[in-house]
Parts: C-alpha cells; sequence; structure tokens
C-alpha cells in the first residue's frame, strides 16, 4: 500500500509540493493500480492536536513497559482517553500498514507545517511502532518518501544550510524511529518561490534545475 | 505587556512548562502587577493551521513589496481571506505588543508540539513583523523567554544532541526574525521523564539539578 499524505495549506495548482508527490503516486500508480493508493490530506481534514487525555493514556502505556496497541484498550480509563485512541489508532494502523510513505512537506518558517507536527505528534504513540517481542522498529521494512519544497536556498555549503530545520529534522524523526537510512529518501526542490521574493532574482535557472532534478528522482524511486 | 504562551498538552500538574512557565510570571506579577500579564494556552485555545486563503492572501501581500498589516484589508478578495486575516491580525497584534514574550515549549518528538507551530506559522504573515519604511524588524526591542523541557538528554556533548530540533529550532526562528541574540533567553529543563523512562535510570540527580536551574534561571530573568 501506498500511503501519500500532503501538508501543503495550498490547493495543488499553487503547491510544488503537492505536484511532485502526484509525480511519484501517478507513476506508482501505473504500476501497482489505483487500489492501494491511499491519500491523506492533512490541509483538507487536519489531524486533531494531541490533548490532556492522550498524554495521560500515554504515561499509563509507557508505565505498563510500553504496551502494545492491542493492549491500549484495557488502559483506557475515561471517555476521553477512548477518544483520543479512536482518532489515532486508524493513523497507526494506516502507517503500518505502508509498504511506501509519501509524504509531501513545504517548509513554512524554517520547519515543518503545523498539520504534519500535528499528524506526527499522535502516530507517534508510545509503544506503537515498535514490536513488542523483539524491541526492533516495526518501520524498519517502510520505505520513507520526503518531498519538501522550499521558498528560498538552504542546501549543504549556502549561506542559510544552518536554518534547515525541515530536512535535518526528518531525517533525525524517521531515522530515530527505526527507519533504515536506505529505505529513507529525501527530495527537495529548492528556491521555489523565485518568482516572487527579490533577493532570489536571477537565481530562476538553479530553480528549474532543482525541480527537474527532484521530479526525475521521484519518477525513478516510484518505478523502481 | 508580558506574552506568557503555553503549548504543552498537558495540564498544570503534569506538565514542566507550564510549571516554569508560571514561575516566571508570578514573580514577573509581584513587579509588574496582573492587569499587563496576558496568557494564551495554544492547547486549551488551538490556533487554527493556515488554510488556501492564508497562503493566498501571503502571497498577493508578497506581490505587494511585503504590505504592512495596515494595507492588507484593502488586498483582500474574498470571504475566505477575511476570515482568515481577523484569526491573524489579532495574535499578530498581540504579539508586537508585548514587552516580554514567554514561552512554553516541551519537546515532542524531538521538536516543537503541533500548537506551538500552528502558531508560528499563522503569526509569521508576509510583512507583519518588519517596519516597513526600515526594514527593521519589530520584534528587535523585545525580549523572548523560551522555557522547554524534554524527557531525555539532548545537551551539548550528549549522543542525542544532535537529534535536538527544539532549542536550535527557536533560536533559529527567532533569531531570523530579527529578536537580538542579547533578547533572546533558551532556558532547558533536561530528562524529566526519568521517573518512567527505564533507560535514563540513575540520572535523577541530573534531572533534579537542571530543574532547579531552570527555576532559578527564570525568577531571575523575571526580576530583571
Amino acid at each position: 500500500m501506498l500511503l501519500h499524505i500532503d501538508s501543503s495549506a495550498d490547493v495543488t495548482a499553487d503547491s510544488v509540493t503537492r505536484r511532485l508527490t502526484e509525480t511519484f503516486a501517478r507513476t506508482w500508480r501505473t504500476r501497482h493500480g489505483t487500489a492501494d493508493h491511499r491519500h491523506r490530506d492533512l490541509s483538507a481534514d487536519p489531524v486533531p492536536p494531541i490533548t490532556p487525555a492522550y498524554t495521560t493514556l500515554g504515561r499509563r502505556v509507557e508505565r505498563e513497559g510500553f504496551a502494545p496497541p492491542a493492549k491500549v484498550p484495557a488502559l483506557i480509563e475515561s471517555d476521553a482517553e477512548q477518544y483520543e485512541w479512536d482518532l489515532t489508532l486508524p493513523l497507526v494502523t494506516e502507517l503500518l500498514g505502508a509498504d511506501t510513505v509519501l509524504l509531501g512537506v513545504p517548509m513554512y518558517n524554517l520547519s515543518v507545517p503545523a498539520t504534519l507536527k500535528a499528524w506526527i505528534d499522535r502516530v507517534t504513540f508510545p509503544g506503537a511502532l515498535t514490536d513488542p517481542d523483539t524491541g526492533e522498529s516495526l518501520l524498519r521494512d517502510t520505505r520513507v518518501v520526503v518531498v519538501m519544497a522550499r521558498g528560498g536556498g538552504y542546501g549543504a555549503g549556502t549561506p542559510r544550510a544552518h536554518l534547515d530545520f525541515q530536512t535535518p529534522y526528518l531525517k533525525g524523526y524517521f531515522g530515530n524511529l527505526g527507519v533504515p537510512p536506505e529505505h529513507l529518501h529525501l527530495v527537495v526542490a529548492e528556491l521555489t518561490r523565485v518568482d516572487v521574493l527579490p533577493h532570489l532574482a536571477g537565481l530562476e535557472g538553479l530553480e528549474a534545475a532543482s525541480l527537474a532534478r527532484a521530479r526525475a528522482t521521484l519518477t525513478a524511486l516510484a518505478a523502481a
């Protein structure tokens, strides 16, 4: 199953990441068909932020030695906790059911959109992404393709590279979850606001090259 | 005015950052009184994620040379854009009216909570935080006190320091906005989950020392 998650606040016509994730998904569907393509739009259908009941239940699960999802229902002590779990479990199940996770992530204020962080904060429930018997990550065989765009230039060696909290964050987050480096693909389109930001004038060629490279990489990854 | 923003999903009894921001606010109120203490709770009262109308309006503002807030109403073209602006302007005005911004920020999944990021994504509207005449930051005289907590250890020199996308991110974000380094105070309580995370056993002394240091720093900053 391809789990295709978009987090841009823009509609597709205005969104570089949505167009790029669709490039991947189109190629993927020609090989695998449409039935297993699951699209989740975090802007149209935001994941609610976590609440006190979520963190209270999460702490109880941690105290029980990071109990796996099957054992969580027996630990629930209130309607509010049940509500949180009913919001959370489908997202966990969906993530664990994916062979490939495709994420569209624009840079907002140097980092990822709040809507993506709300998904991350909810789906990373204590114990839910680890094999309770072996302690191994349940994402160790999952391929994760992260498609990023940013208005300016933040690549290695550029003056603003130290302000990139998008690429290194997602690399750190998924690595920490146990996605092996060889299964984690980070694809970046840079300088996407070259048309409107005056200090980027003259960099149109770099922008076009960056976008073409991202598109080619995604098409190759989707066909693999 | 003290703008006191909490972003922990926990209620105060369970939240290290809420107790620490209250430590600061209590001392501040003894000096300045209660009338100018404004509390914003991003968990009880979440800021809605930005929408296509927000980004469309933002891009139009950028194309008009980053028009300041006073000129935004004339650029609004739909009810949806008006709705977004009505949600955004009060947050911008509140931020610009603060002499001190006090932020309570737990680490969630190596970074800041989604609720804080939703506030950041909305309040950082194009042109809104810059003086239109001089191009200078409107936050250049604002004192920002960021109170952070994290369950594990992420300090300089520790094995997980490279996975800290909380402290460096907030330093980068506020620095990029034009808050001068001497007005930006980053206060961290480490190892706060030492009571429940088995791999932290034995570090109780370090946790207590870190919390005591944070509390003393905040009391001193609030009295300054």
